[in-house]
């Protein structure tokens, strides 16, 4: 169904590896309500996903960029607009990467150079995208950026060890750069806190199968999939939410609320 | 403009009392988005207030109802349903009222018996409408229920007195009952917290002006203005936010996780 | 071990009702730092418990209270500053009870008299202590005030039913009457949101046992116990701690910032 | 005054640089309270304070290290427990530095490399400090970890630019490692939320005058002096705060919970 959220807005959409991501899903809603955008990634993400076929559904244009480069990310936001035909209007940010999951290593075992990259990569790279959206001038008044969170920059969840911190970084960094952008041109920003997704990025956390199914039984609407988090961010990115920013919005039917649910308790009773 | 995000929504409105009104506003948008719905009103409040003006605008009923009674609210529900022809899909409670605060009353001289009668008709009125929608199960799956509330709730307004408790109530309710309808029907409970507004209510709280400027200037959005509330209540009661529930949603052009802004350096640096 | 962290200090403990109650093993605990201090309970509280014993240990007089009522609260504080000799410096507030928890209904049929009752006598006692120890003039300067709460505040827990609104209600009116204590006296208000407790009133709860069990697991330390509350309120009623106020104050082994624990995953995934 | 509260206890402070700082004030307080430990800072910090007259007056060794070095505090470890025969019951964290805020650089404006800079400084350094603890056995059971931080992690204070992350990532290290620690030894790891204080590093930060200001004039205590931050380290160090871990403490005169003050409402309403 289409609702004409996002028509004639103009979009860009980083993080789309496979039919299992949430940008993914993101960039098909954004397409139904009427947007045009282009989508990227970092090449070695492209050469491991699907994002052409992603970009001929959506008749979008690839522009790859390493998001931890502000130069790439200048060429990006540069072509963009020049693609689209003018400023952009909304971003989604759903990058997240941690070498020190990737390589198994605990929380009480971290690389101290790979936390770093972690942070790079999947935290200081949106600042980076507000710092060249701001020095371009490139985004509408009243845009709207969005990036993708995780309750464990709250709580702990053992195994996602450095990732915490990223997300942490993320939302902070929402908080500060929304603080400039919506006093300097009335765009928001905001992180979307999702509950635990089956994407290849969030199946390759340790346990993850027990924290989803205990996500699932804590939350009384169960988990979000990822298809309810596209259409959320739908309207993050429509003319309808203009006054939300610098929030940290849990998408997680329920969970970060609750203390305990009858689940749990028929299923630590047996 | 118009989505038709509501089409074929069934709705009850409590609370227009005039055109500043932000159930009001509410009203008047999720006409424009297609749903039909009644409206509702203290008889008192009726009295004081051009409600009939906006049932005209929208083509809607208006079935009085105090919401401190549980009969009241029975048969509110009993006749929505009726009038509709089903179910209902959303709810707006944007009910508050303070009798220590319309008599004057300082934070440490309140009088109890109106403490109780602020929680009731502010809060516990909140319990009532989804204790009758449950026991009548008069709410389609899915359905959406709205509350309006404060920042005072988590932090000191002095003015606010007794509001503030009531306020703490209304978003505790939301996440209790939130549970509750979320496991047995899918329906999602959720309290956005509003700016400072200036509704025939909101302004009746002492020292309102110095607190509406103090937000506007902290706020980089400045305060939300009551139309962008009704918009963001649309996406609440829309089918693309059906796994928010049990949070309140800071609707404050982003006043909630302000520290300070320059805007209130400059001010007191003078 | 004692410090004499409390010396010359005079108190007023509510809700000591036998040896499991927190308040009872505050009162030891501030009689061997050499706190002087009246107790005080309900007429009934009173009846069933074993207060007197607790008055004999420690050398200190009882004052018997409802402390729903003002004139009870007046006679109170008067009579409390006669046997100590002058103005109180803290103050401890345990008390809840909720008719609809005694009486097993449900958070979907509770009856909305008793819940005016619970957040009265659970909640509001708390504004009424503080109000009649400002008009009184009652309290020294850089007095300290601690409620105990818990995280039912926050999050659900279903079993909690109205008991979750008043602990919302009780930490709401210790930031608005913090303000204004602290601002006037320099007197500190905080809560304390306290572990599960096997207290007569925990163990009142409905499924008390498993979330007791489910908390324990979850908490890196386990549940905080009681002993261990009763000392953490004597650094808080000591002059080490003047400048926290308006607090919620966690005392939960860790409880409140966990998403899940390693045990937790063993439970269940079994 | 003394209390006797760390009798027996040592310790590891870091950060101390001049009379001024947090650190000192703390050593000074443990001292008082019958703690042994042992002083560290940074090479560079040591040359440009006077740690010495410190040393002498608490009769501490003093052993230099680089807290971004795992080397450096592997000895430091070793020789703490040496010099203070036996394992460590606590350690205070007071590290902070923005190569950013050093160099003036805005939020829009940040260099990367200095960002992670400021990371890396001010607080993965409290994770290396907890992995070689942990790595050396070299914490008794029940030890105490404390760590310095500001409300800069949840709000926003514009000219506090990426020490607003780094707060948001020491706050963030402290739940995830304070989780590890307490399963395995019963240690506790907290931070301090302090209010602005007026140490040299504090004084660095742009426009600190002015927040300094409004901050004092929106908390009803006033801001937290550095004194009483040491008192409320002590507690935190004793054995009475044994379940409180993993939390974020606010010291800061009643500032968090502040929407707006009287004191404020007059400053602008001029």
């Amino acid at each position: 169904m289409s609702y004409n959220l996002l028509k004639g807005k103009r979009g860009i959409i980083f993080g789309a590896l496979d039919e299992k991501s949430i940008a993914w899903k993101v960039a098909m809603r954004a397409k139904e309500e009427g947007a045009e955008f282009v989508l990227t990634n970092a090449p070695l993400a492209m050469r491991m996903g699907e994002i052409n076929k992603l970009a001929e559904q959506c008749n979008a244009q690839i522009i790859p960029a390493d998001a931890t480069s502000v130069e790439d990310l200048e060429n990006l936001f540069t072509q963009a607009q020049e693609i689209l035909g003018g400023k952009i209007d909304f971003v989604l940010h759903s990058i997240g990467m941690s070498p020190n999951i990737r390589k198994g290593k605990s929380y009480g075992d971290l690389n101290y150079e790979w936390f770093l990259k972690t942070l790079d990569i999947s935290a200081l790279s949106f600042h980076k995208v507000m710092h060249v959206a701001e020095k371009q001038d490139a985004m509408s008044e009243w845009g709207s950026i969005v990036a993708l969170s995780y309750i464990a920059a709250q709580r702990v969840f053992p195994d996602y060890t450095d990732m915490s911190q990223a997300k942490a970084v993320l939302e902070s960094i929402a908080r500060n750069y929304g603080y400039r952008l919506g006093r300097s041109k009335k765009i928001r920003v905001n992180t979307i806190s999702q509950s635990p997704t089956k994407t290849t990025a969030g199946t390759g956390v340790g346990g993850f199968d027990a924290f989803f199914d205990y996500a699932d039984k804590m939350s009384p609407l169960g988990n979000a999939p990822a298809d309810a988090c596209a259409d959320y961010c739908v309207t993050l990115f429509s003319d309808l939410t203009r006054y939300v920013t610098m929030q940290n919005l849990m998408h997680d039917g329920g969970f970060s609320t609750m203390g305990i649910s009858e689940d749990i308790v028929e299923m630590i009773s047996k």
